[in-house]
């Protein structure tokens, strides 16, 4: 029997109804949904309802975390910015930070300067909203391109996810440009996607949340709910997979996406990466195939936060199925796939931020598939947005909080010789 | 695409060729399975390799550990005890505790009796093989009767699982005789099985691991990978589902597990749920219904720990699929569903232990599915192989290491209260 069939005749059981009887379940609210916080406001939570691990407060000191191997140092950076969201690297070092409620940050030489940068479009600020993902062009030197999405606004009522070029010149953003709105709108203020990554292809891809309205994740006439592959300047390259096909965006990448909340080019192979996440327990790691259906609602490991299964089906034919999948759901959020030398054994591995999870999933693929995984830095209970490798080989975790900050993050060891 | 379709072609396709090319990855042994510990004998793991958290000792003192509700209160007790497996009440409130080299001790009135109780069996002591499981009958106190699982041994060189009843006059086992030897033999020391629990039918439930022979799982005429009803006596009920058909042990109720190492029966239903582990990622909790198929090996969600698929498919017609399931595994041992009132909301919700997981997973359904869950008590990082609920309406957990002992956990303020 299919988990549908069983699970969506529970209710129905003589077994549920006895088992309500007299419970307190039968009571309860349905748990929080992913977005919807501790649901600590208005008093305490009910007795025995499922509330997630509260953050710590943003550290104020470096620390030495354990780990299964080697023990890692971690050092807080730029206490204060208000709920950072992304960070790219500048070719010379210095940083790029977007706040989500609008502010683009710049930090020259390790120093932040007070004064954000000039240029940043108005954010549709609501909810999960504002301004997102920061992104270099390859070429920066070349072209000081400079590339942000953000939740554009529309009669004040209504978002969508906006991508923008600007140039970068060290001070300000100049030419800013939407290069692409999405056709994506609604009044919520939920799932926008919003990632980037340069493939080795020179092209641009980028993901895009269904808006909580889960149905366009299948419909391919609408852009939430997909990865996008775009030219540079925000057009459509000639051989993306639908191009001159009805009933496609020509953006789309591929579909059936829930929220996409990370997204990296493998250094070595190229290949597209993607995270995920699903409902209640039903987060992913996708490796990404031009024109795939990745199953979003119709095919899901996840279920609803009010405790039902969503899919007929956890797999089917002609839907891809997560290369990796968690439950119960760490929050999966932006990735890096490091390629530096700086951690030993950690070339090609996979590192997620984790939101609910409060830390960074180590992944290890081997040739027949997954080696292993490992939760890392959760004893500092931080949410933990995006995860970089700078320059210097160490990973940088933008930590969700406001007050937030950078957490740089390196061996021990390497850490102890260099203080 | 199926799951084993695209994952199974992986190591063929350039991306995980070229990843390979110059990775440490492919220098990386398997991830140590399951039961293969820390990995750490031997010298230090290889760079980059996924170890599991190391347990902390056995704890020394009480103590107050916080949970997303109301904080709970831990009390060691015992400590000193050998490999403790299960743990079962007498009607008069006393304990009696298994060790798995062989040992079954008891506590008279909270005082762990110096002497073990005579008249135990002698066990195949081989990996996870040794005495087992301890229940008590509902109606000891007319008959004296205990029961105990334990791995048996033959011609020195096999075992299987094996169910013994004796009379318990308060200071040995007498009459001790073997119920039910299973036919499930190996010379492995894994997959025992071995939980017991009696039904509101009256009936002796009895789990057998498929001994890590995974083909036992779907062969009905072997016991290993099956889930037995029996009566109290260890022979078989009349209105078992395989009774008089052929190619079928008549003491199936259910088949397709694996390892099940959790065995509840819900006090308001009578419903029974059972957990089981999968490899790599396939962990369940079940609701267990007659003459069902529980999928293991041809369904399941898990991995090898070599790093493949499993099964060709994640679902499918005729097979249940878990009621929820965990992914990574955390390694679910004994559970209870408690029934009691000491702890607000936690009437009718789920307790399983968690040996790789280090705590206790709190499970929550509610009239559509899954209401929520928690991890909880990980920050004492104690190997939990059972879960049990006291006369007393609190829970105590055995803790699986040596030496171990047994935790007692109550809510912190009713604890401060009665200090």
């Amino acid at each position: 029997m299919w988990i549908s069939d069983r699970q969506k005749t529970w209710a129905a059981t003589s077994a549920a109804v006895a088992l309500l009887a007299g419970s307190v379940l039968a009571q309860q609210p349905p748990a929080a949904g992913r977005q919807g916080g501790t649901g600590r406001q208005g008093g305490p939570p009910p007795p025995g309802s499922f509330q997630r691990v509260a953050p710590l407060p943003f550290p104020d000191q470096p620390q030495v975390v354990e780990t299964t191997g080697a023990p890692l140092r971690v050092t807080p950076l730029f206490k204060g910015l208000e709920t950072p969201w992304s960070l790219a690297f500048l070719p010379n070092g210095d940083m790029l930070i977007t706040e989500k409620p609008g502010k683009l940050r710049i930090v020259r030489g390790g120093k932040l300067d007070p004064q954000p940068v000039a240029g940043t479009p108005e954010v549709f600020a609501v909810g999960q909203g504002g301004l997102l993902e920061v992104a270099v062009h390859p070429q920066f030197a070349q072209n000081q391109f400079v590339y942000l999405t953000y939740s554009k606004g529309r009669d004040g009522k209504e978002g969508t996810t906006a991508l923008a070029r600007a140039k970068f010149d060290g001070k300000a953003l100049v030419d800013f440009k939407d290069i692409l709105v999405t056709d994506n709108w609604n009044t919520g203020g939920v799932h926008f996607g919003s990632k980037l990554a340069f493939g080795k292809d020179g092209m641009l891809y980028m993901t895009v949340g269904e808006r909580n309205d889960r149905n366009r994740a299948q419909n391919t006439n609408i852009h939430g709910g997909k990865l996008l592959r775009l030219k540079d300047d925000g057009t459509v390259p000639p051989d993306n997979p639908f191009v001159g096909k009805a009933g496609f965006k020509p953006e789309i990448f591929t579909y059936g996406h829930r929220n996409l909340q990370g997204l990296a080019v493998h250094p070595e192979t190229g290949a597209i990466w993607e995270t995920e996440h699903g409902p209640q327990g039903g987060d992913e790691l996708n490796l990404i195939e031009a024109g795939k259906n990745y199953g979003w609602p119709i095919v899901t490991l996840g279920r609803e936060y009010s405790g039902e299964i969503i899919s007929a089906q956890p797999a089917n034919e002609g839907i891809e199925q997560p290369f990796v999948f968690w439950s119960p759901s760490p929050g999966l959020s932006g990735m890096v796939i490091y390629s530096g030398d700086k951690f030993a054994g950690w070339k090609n591995q996979y590192f997620l931020g984790a939101l609910a999870g409060l830390g960074v999933w180590r992944v290890g693929l081997n040739e027949k598939g997954l080696a292993g995984r490992e939760l890392m830095l959760n004893s500092l209970r931080q949410r933990i947005r995006d995860v970089r490798q700078g320059p210097d080989g160490f990973l940088y975790l933008v930590v969700d909080a406001n007050p937030g900050g950078i957490l740089r993050v390196e061996p021990a060891a390497a850490a102890a010789g260099s203080q």
